[in-house]
């Protein structure tokens, strides 16, 4: 087969550690020269959300929502010894010292790698978030068909 | 390649968030015209659970299991945001706002669409649960071999 | 095609309900015949972990770390009713009963089945763990690069 080997990858957590595995999965994919898509939905469209983004005054709920539900790639939580943010912070120190990339640099270095990124049409609705909500290294704003399209070519599609 | 192509999920989690995404996949890869099984096991068969089921007599433990695991497709958590209950709370009230399906209805369009809805034997057991606790639109009751059987001629498998 | 078919499971969670349903998958998978890999990563390495374990004196922060992060095929959580490991202990209960088997013992008949088992290099220094701090049972320490090369070749890929 000539063609170029597939990988896509449904980030669906927004948890600093799953996120992070997404990163490595895709970077080390796309860096062995395979094409790879991400399609951030759910709680994973909170790492491709601007520190500060603006809220429609009507949408009160999404606000709610919003608020419980604050993002950027920065402020993401662990999956695990919460803690009052405890866990977070040591996985942060850990990854400091071992010279770990911020998520913000793996977004950085996925486009530059031409890795597709793609946040799920669905969800922002459902979520409260407007496409300027969103930081401009995403590609396409699309759903669950445009995703299906890509696994269904794809040689390892996972959900993380 | 003339054959349909193939995707299978296995719906582990029990959680609002993470089943309504696997329908959400699951119903968009049938109406694309791909043959789709469905998975369900541990937490996921919730999702299949009738809202009253009946216990046997000796089954003391898994009744207190059963007990803490309260089951239904109207009754699954949120997967973040428990607080108790408001972020499922507000879920859902923006998915009926958005106009999005109840899980109940996402099953029906499911049966529509020729999915395969599976619920795994061995789950059942370690769950306590039987046969009769489960909706009539689970299509076949079978073990890990039976979904790695699909899951191998599928070109999608993702675990959810 | 005459090569036997291939099966790659990421273990990121480290949970006993998770763990456990990827080895039911991945044993299941090589008794039917197939070439498995299992890939632990982040809280997944738990599993591969002694019980007692030596921190080398300056890693003072993975210790603390380590301490947060208990190990063990035996200590596992549960990813859903912690309260207090009542869901754990429930959970090992009702395993016993019905005569299912330990994580320990799925690890032993994984090795006699020949899965592969890799521990991923990269979570091993963030989590502050070493070499040494693993069971004998694991195949090889290997980084993102290698899971990736099995999964490209693999016909079902999961990521739990």
């Amino acid at each position: 087969m000539a063609e170029k080997e597939k990988a896509t990858i449904v980030v669906f957590s927004g948890d600093l550690d799953k996120v992070y595995a997404a990163f490595i999965i895709a970077t080390t994919a796309a860096a062995m020269g395979k094409d790879v898509s991400m399609f951030f939905t759910f709680w994973g469209l909170n790492v491709l959300r601007k520190k500060k983004f603006s809220f429609g005054a009507p949408r009160f709920l999404q606000k709610m929502f919003g608020f419980m539900n604050r993002g950027g790639a920065e402020r993401l939580p662990l999956s695990k010894f919460h803690m009052f943010g405890l866990g977070t912070f040591f996985m942060k120190f850990l990854m400091k010292r071992y010279n770990m990339q911020k998520i913000s640099e793996m977004i950085k270095l996925a486009k530059q790698l031409k890795i597709k990124m793609i946040a799920c049409t669905t969800s922002i609705g459902v979520m409260g978030m407007a496409k300027e909500d969103f930081i401009p290294e995403v590609d396409e704003i699309a759903g669950a068909s445009t995703y299906l399209g890509l696994a269904f070519e794809g040689n390892v599609n996972l959900f993380i």
